[in-house]
């Protein structure tokens, strides 16, 4: 069961309205590598998981991600407070308030007319949270590369975030917030290792050879080799001819059908057939210049 | 530049019609973790990438993701052929086929009756693709962490969908396709690895103390020390005081405001203010029997 | 800051996995009348709330819809909890897999081999969670009276669950989830008349006389009067051309332009000009049997 | 049956074309408070109402909803007209053209580059509009409520709309659309207390006591008591320890399952174990400076 | 404006409730090809077109297809009324009423306890509605020829729902929901054609030669020539090298960057080079079995 | 099978950096008619595909557009190469950067903040792509009806991006793009009318007399005739009463119900009647000035 306590995990001291920047902020809070994205991505699976000491991991971080949600939300809250005030009260002339919606810039008029000023559950572009955006799968394996990505993720947009904000103290929050998302890719690798194997996931093995092949499907100038397609690791397809119908087939597909079926797709197909060796009129033959004499 | 040739990269013989089967595999077509994710993940990393190897390798995988895409499309539409004739030729009569839509089960309805028979991007429950599940941010030693993840769930779902097949062609193929992932798994790491270091991701270093903190968010019977949260590695904040207002400030939030501001906020306070010490009487009271008596 | 205690807000004892019935519980996980969409409506607007009253109010239910959503999910993972294990592990045939799958109806198909049993960000029908569900604009006179219907809306999804549900441990739990919505839709109804005025919410007034019609569009056999539409409270207008172009205007619609773009739209309509007074050749005409003959 | 007359509801004069503007009037056509979601949040509850006096009324409001929508959608269609024209026949200098896009901000690139100009069902930061705005959910006394919350947000977001609008034209048609909102509340109002009794919503009663509990559930600097927690209607639960479990249970979690189950849940349990006792070396220590020579 | 009369378009005679049809019905009226995103799709396109024929022919078939909304929502209601009577008032036993749910089939059970057996704006599977089926962009010549091909789809899927029907009575109302969009493609047929010309779209002209030129990307067993490639009409480049670099360059990308930025990029690429020369340790092969022995 | 090489199809020069001229160019990236789009929608058609010369056709087309991704792709990579690097190594003051970010205006600062200067499929108003956009449905005669209406839109999306363009190696790429789309629509023209007949679409014949019927249901000043609802081609309906109840019945609904259901439902009806001959006080009356002194 969650509680709350009023105090933040972190205080948040910002020194200027400003709604432009509170919509960048809303990244974090509404956006696909933000807050509420890894509260539900861990809560989720901790809800599953029958390993008690990841349950118990994965509950702690969640619960650590709302609290990331309250200071990253409070920040937008306090960026957007002045605005808020004069919009819904209407104390500035009409043009004034156009010029100040307009003049703030990164759709932050949708979070002023729309939202009243309030943090919502959007990127800063303004596309609506969805859960499209948690990967879990319920395979602790991946569950817990997937943290992991997402955590470094998480840490990259918050850099990008203090890249651009000169307020000291949404700096200092987002600095905290950023720090956190390396503490817990930690936790999350610490727990991945703890397991072992951990690699291949899950339990069925993969099917040789095909599980040391590299396919050098794109060719062309700018062709490279490294440690991930190298000899000592893989066996380098270069081939076009060997790259097609791997395995033992010639790279056809087939289905057996009952006798009605293939009557029924042959019908089909013959009456939607196209004639090959016909030369037909067209609509945009109708429609343009030249065919407007052929066609009429 | 892309070019194609009509042979799969691995066959496709699938022993029988059952559109239901085919509904599964869709997870794999449209779904999260399918192949147009994967495609179209590594895809978008190469066009902005500045190394050259990678470039080269994600343009490989990303184009043998495409035909993966192809591949599995090619079962959906084998084991769709007969379903598709059959309703679009009206073959058979209104109630055999009403039967036959609903004795498939698994929302395969959907794809008769709205695509066709034909491989939709939707997943095997009807969610239309979006691109949220395109997790790349530009960040080399992000994206390849979610490409790792990405990889491992994929190879999980494939795992899924061969422990519920029968058919002894589709296991084959779904028996590569998951055995890819394996492959390109393994290429995504050396990727990664090869880059040094990668840990934290991104320029901006992790603040002290915080990168090495622990908040026991989650208290209560089945509390546990693990290598995630242990003391070699970790401060363990256990107690409730200690992780609120972390930092020198007060777990509170405030903002600089405009005299101009403070009044239109003030204003909006007071209009909307709620009296605490009021007893109203309100539409549920009305709305309820022992209200509606107070409330007339 | 959020904390977290091991023990639910109220105990889930399960008869026996029901994967099918699972899936119907998923309504109130990740549907639009679900825990989440709660806890999220009342959270954001605590963080922008002025009124202090309120935002108290607002941070004990959002906090307790947390809890919520922890045991609705909970009952979720136990109800999926056997069908994860076997197929994770394989340990049936796959005959029995897929006839298991298909057999529990209900989408659960997705829940098993998408999200491995673990409970999802869906509704019952596999739809993604979207924040387009939280309604909060943050206008406390207008967010109560979202939070009243929602609380509502959520008492009757509940009820509905109850009526489906024979498992006595799970109807238990769904009863206490059922009975916290009415009682926190008496809070939000409290709070609302604790503002006075409230009605109408904002503000501006509204345009006389306009506030107090009511105009029958819909006519015909079925027309009803009610106090919805009484002459005591409302001009009823029922007259076609009363109906249009209320106020002084004639319904028509204008826009001045500058002659440059006077100019642009009126080439942008030659050009596009169709011409009444032909008859000509389509497509269509070509396409159909009587138009071949016409059209080549 | 739907009819159409030519003449709009009300009248529609704009002085100036304002590509901006019209961009914000977007909230309103497909935004999640505009009219589109209030006709089809009407129209779907008539279809399968039983009470003809509310089918009646539903119809009627729904009908004039979508007569708002025709000049909301005039509104912004004017406001575009001469970007319209400008863009489509490539009259200006790119460079002008590039300048007055970027120019008009609001994203109203998104409105003439793909839009055409056109009003499109898009809200006023681009989200598609989708059908998740719509709550109805066949219960009337918990659909009346949410007509009512819906109609008092409209009513706010034309408030806004007005307050940064200084075109007379368009602020005179946004007003008269903002007061049909106060009127359509009203009728939604007198509706619900028709029934007898409205609350709670449904057939099944709440489950005694938790009906009339309040769980403080925040708490710290902050706490209220207010009539929506008061001692007189609730009972104020503030211990943390009688907030967790209630009613007779533990607060913890069980599901009864097979032999089979039991054995698979098992195995993957050990399939996937973490040894809390490791101390494993990791990816992160790997990628780091540190770890690097550690791990290899 | 739009008015309504309270008897259908076209009568509505069921013979008996079936909720897994009502869901299948739901494809029509919530669908991608269904009646709500037609009406959408013509009534946005008539208020910005300024030809004055075509603006009334959209308004006329926009508001018949809202009437068509109107028929088929009511042989979903009326297809679902028994089911909604009986899951609200809870009139069977509990075990009873969640066989008939699981036994409807097709996803009626989110009908049911989510939408109250009411129609929503959602499809067959349960997807939302989202205007991202409306594809109008504000130009005629397109904009019709979308609407063409949208009447076309509409009649198939009709078609394939008179397919799978028994019931008399919706059969006849299906079979004139049918017929409309045959003639409705016939109308939009005729007024695509009175412009002229109407083929390529817009004014820029086509680029020479490419508008000639036919691409044989995929190559092998299958390829085919015909009307749509042939040499009579187009130029056909089979030769891989000639497909590449079309037009006077190499095939390659530049930007013209400034020295600032220049010298971040090269810091970037810098900063996340990868080793091709190293043979880095993964997590991967501290995950498996062999590489734990090298790795730690 | 796809194979991949790394010269484009056409090359792209970028004369400077442009972060929001990048973010126009999205629209046809991940925009609906953009290529992304174009490709699925071919070659999820391919797939299913009876039809050798189709096949071949949409396989071709389905390949080059892929192609044209990567045109696009890499313009929008080009036109952000400078950004990227210097917000993602914060070489410049934050202030400076945050003036960038705002000063580019169009929604570019969510490319560079959440996407690194990457592509990503999203629409240059940031909405992510949906598989929504794609309307194959898999009968070949609405296929290519679709198709064609689809190159027609992104011809011109392409022609609006030239007139805003005015670095040459930008319009010069776009022309080609824009000229494609012109050749392909051509291409589905020609296989839509190889096919014979293709009008109407499918098998079922449509109903008399309603094929050749045209309701006037918009009437009023600005009422047209035209071929599209000639007296040649059809039965021109203006009586409102002759619109409705077209063919034998009255224009009602009915569906018969059993015992057990029309009792539940008239259960559901009395408990939820509503007292037309009430004047209830409601909540509304309690928020408004006049209202409390009635309801307290």
């Amino acid at each position: 069961m969650f509680s709350h306590n009023k105090r933040l995990q972190y205080s948040v001291h910002v020194n200027e309205c400003n709604p432009a920047l509170a919509n960048l902020m809303l990244e974090q809070f509404g956006g696909p590598q933000g807050e509420l994205a890894a509260a539900m991505r861990y809560f989720t699976q901790a809800l599953a998981e029958e390993d008690p000491g990841r349950k118990d991991m994965l509950l702690d971080i969640a619960t650590e991600e709302l609290s990331h949600l309250e200071v990253i939300g409070t920040i937008v809250a306090m960026l957007n407070r002045g605005a808020k005030g004069e919009l819904a009260e209407g104390v500035a002339q009409e043009a004034e308030l156009f010029r100040s919606l307009q003049g703030a810039g990164n759709d932050s008029h949708v979070t002023q007319v729309l939202y009243g000023g309030g943090p919502a559950l959007i990127n800063s572009g303004g596309q609506l949270w969805t859960a499209g955006y948690v990967d879990s799968i319920g395979e602790p394996t991946c569950d817990l590369r997937s943290n992991i990505a997402a955590e470094a993720r998480a840490k990259i947009v918050y850099e990008r975030l203090i890249n651009v904000t000169t307020d000291p103290g949404v700096r200092d929050a987002l600095g905290f917030l950023m720090t956190r998302e390396v503490s817990h890719q930690k936790s999350f690798e610490k727990a991945l290792y703890a397991i072992e194997p951990n690699f291949p996931p899950g339990k069925l093995p993969p099917v040789k050879p095909f599980d040391k092949v590299y396919v050098n499907t794109s060719q062309g100038e700018g062709d490279m080799r490294g440690p991930w397609n190298s000899d000592e690791h893989f066996t380098y397809v270069d081939d076009r001819e060997a790259q097609r119908a791997m395995g033992d087939g010639q790279g056809d597909a087939s289905v057996k059908m009952t006798q009605a079926q293939s009557r029924a797709v042959e019908a089909m197909a013959q009456r939607t057939a196209s004639d090959p060796d016909s030369d037909p009129t067209t609509g945009a033959d109708l429609g343009s210049a030249q065919g407007k004499s052929n066609g009429r």
